[in-house]
């Protein structure tokens, strides 16, 4: 079946020869068109952005362009495939922006590895873009072009794979916590992986108000006492583990109430799960292998749970942000993305499922609403 | 008039806030769609074009897609404007691409005019197109920047300022000479105005055989016996000005057959045609005002007369030649734009106007059979 699909995708991707168009949205079959869409009447425009930088905006498609930008370094689960690798999914991505969004995304795929490189290329070409979306560039180094991109650009730029991520976990958890009725602040939450994902989970979750925050990679929990940890890793012990406790896995989730998982493999167990408080909330992000199954979590006595897989009923899925994140940002023209702004979304995420249950308390990629409800969150008042 | 056509033009700008759109070739309304399009499917085609770099043509938008790559030096007539105020006419670039071509071409412009920078953005963002069409870039950067790129990438760079112009007017040369009954090779052709334009004719025009070329700047001929030329003009003189004559305009224009104005001013007066041989051909190719008016050229005695503008029935346009010539390296997926490939252009150009009068002698930009003609010249048997 997965065989089947696969065979099926190559076969689509083959016959469509690329995902997308650029299409002009006016003919210029006769003079007169040409005329004013391009020379002479163009000058005119032209003028009038030289002499009023902003009207960019009004006048071109910087308004609604973001640029999907990826050096193909950490594309899906395949690793370093470098940029033409890439190319399909930075199409498909863009074509989840127009139809989720109706924002023209385009797909720059970069031939170069480099932190400063990659920055200076973006920086050169981000006149053209109202907002940058980072995608599949593997960390630690996301983080430094990110950052530095931020600090440079008047536009948004956002690390999909971190932040969009981020903002569905905590949307998320503010419905189930509603559900196993617990104030969601209080709670000790594990995060395993401390990949781009899982870093941004633990900060988001963080400036939400939550404390108790462990974070685990392959080597053990996160923690003061470890020798050699990187700086990005190290960074991270300002924001968790505020007892430094130290050990393996099972440690880390002793009385914990949240379980998340952003790791590789298969690695929730039954003796992680019944360490944890009563009504255990996991999220099982791995793909596509999560790290525990549906059926494992219901007999070893998960509450709630959720994973990254279109196949189960509460999807943790990117698209259920970016696209809407995104259209709210250039339509405020929003200049960059803040932690008030990343909360407000989780919120009107969260709050697209009127009455959460266990069944379902993450809405449908396919709910109209997701986006507009995004969107509008973004509205600053 | 053109005033009334400034503002119908600024007003449609404001009316469509951009004239490029970016659609998906496909809907992604169900989870099916999605799964073929996006994750997990698309990872086949990743690994694909990881296994096969070359398969990058097959599944992707690479191989119909071009950059049109501005860093905003030199926008039409009116300078250097920077890159967010060029972004008009580089998106009225690409809507000539679409309607002429159906080629998908997006506007790149650069937030850097320093040419090594330009040239490694460029370099990192090339694996996403098939070619790149260099636009409105001063000289002299303009010559080592495309020189540049063509040496490091794999795909044809060419700045369109220099060759289309160059290659619409071989082919309006071609058809003017049939009309007078002469040789072109044999012709005396004066270029007036050293910029990109002029030097890319010389060029063309030398390859093609025409020995006795002979340029001529704000300061007079190009000449040995002049001090201070810049590096790039000095290299003309390699392939211009045989005799090593000086002098101003009338001088160089004394006993030619063919007189070239791609300069910025209406230079061309009754003295200068009156020493060119009998049966002059002019083109006045200066912006929106020719060096030489349609009704003073025939006057003077001019025989054959083209100029760049739209409302005259012999446009020389670049839009004659950029659409069918990427079209055409697109489909054989050529690695660069060689002399031969220019010339065989200029053939099929001309060729379009089966029976050249000095009333008709270049084709409409809107003949069908242009883009065709010069896309299939294209073709290495």
């Amino acid at each position: 079946m997965i065989n089947d699909l696969n065979q099926l995708s190559l076969r689509l991707h083959k016959k469509l020869q690329g995902k997308l168009r650029v299409e002009s949205k006016i003919r210029l079959n006769h003079r007169k068109a040409l005329s004013l869409v391009y020379t002479p009447g163009v000058a005119e425009a032209v003028k009038h952005i030289s002499d009023n930088p902003k009207s960019v905006f009004d006048l071109t498609i910087k308004h609604t362009t973001v640029a999907v930008v990826s050096d193909g370094s950490a594309v899906l689960g395949l690793g370093n495939v470098g940029p033409e690798a890439a190319l399909p999914v930075m199409e498909g991505k863009c074509a989840i922006f127009k139809e989720f969004a109706g924002i023209d995304a385009f797909p720059i795929c970069l031939a170069t590895q480099e932190v400063n490189e990659i920055v200076a290329t973006i920086k050169n070409i981000s006149p053209v873009f109202g907002a940058i979306n980072l995608e599949d560039i593997s960390a630690p180094r996301c983080f430094e072009i990110e950052e530095k991109l931020q600090k440079m650009l008047d536009i948004p730029v956002m690390h999909d794979d971190q932040h969009a991520t981020a903002i569905v976990v905590l949307a998320g958890l503010l419905n189930a916590a509603k559900i196993v009725d617990t104030q969601l602040i209080k709670c000790k939450v594990v995060i395993v992986g401390s990949g781009a994902a899982g870093c941004a989970i633990a900060k988001l979750l963080f400036d939400f108000g939550i404390k108790n925050i462990i974070m685990v990679d392959r080597e053990g929990i996160l923690s003061k006492k470890r020798s050699g940890l990187i700086r990005y890793k190290k960074k991270l012990l300002t924001i968790t583990n505020p007892s430094d406790i130290s050990g393996d896995l099972v440690n880390a989730a002793r009385k914990s109430d949240v379980l998340i998982g952003v790791s590789s493999k298969k690695v929730f167990n039954k003796k992680i799960i019944s360490v944890m408080n009563p009504h255990p909330i996991v999220f099982a992000l791995a793909n596509p292998d999560p790290e525990i199954s549906p059926s494992d979590a219901k007999r070893w006595g998960v509450a709630i749970y959720a994973n990254g897989r279109s196949d189960y009923s509460n999807q943790i899925n990117n698209a259920l942000v970016f696209p809407g994140l995104f259209r709210g940002l250039l339509k405020n023209r929003s200049r960059s993305i803040t932690n008030e702004i990343k909360i407000r979304a989780a919120f009107a995420l969260a709050k697209v499922i009127k009455n959460p249950s266990t069944k379902k308390f993450i809405p449908s990629i396919f709910d109209k609403r997701v986006a507009a409800s995004v969107a509008n969150s973004i509205e600053i008042s």
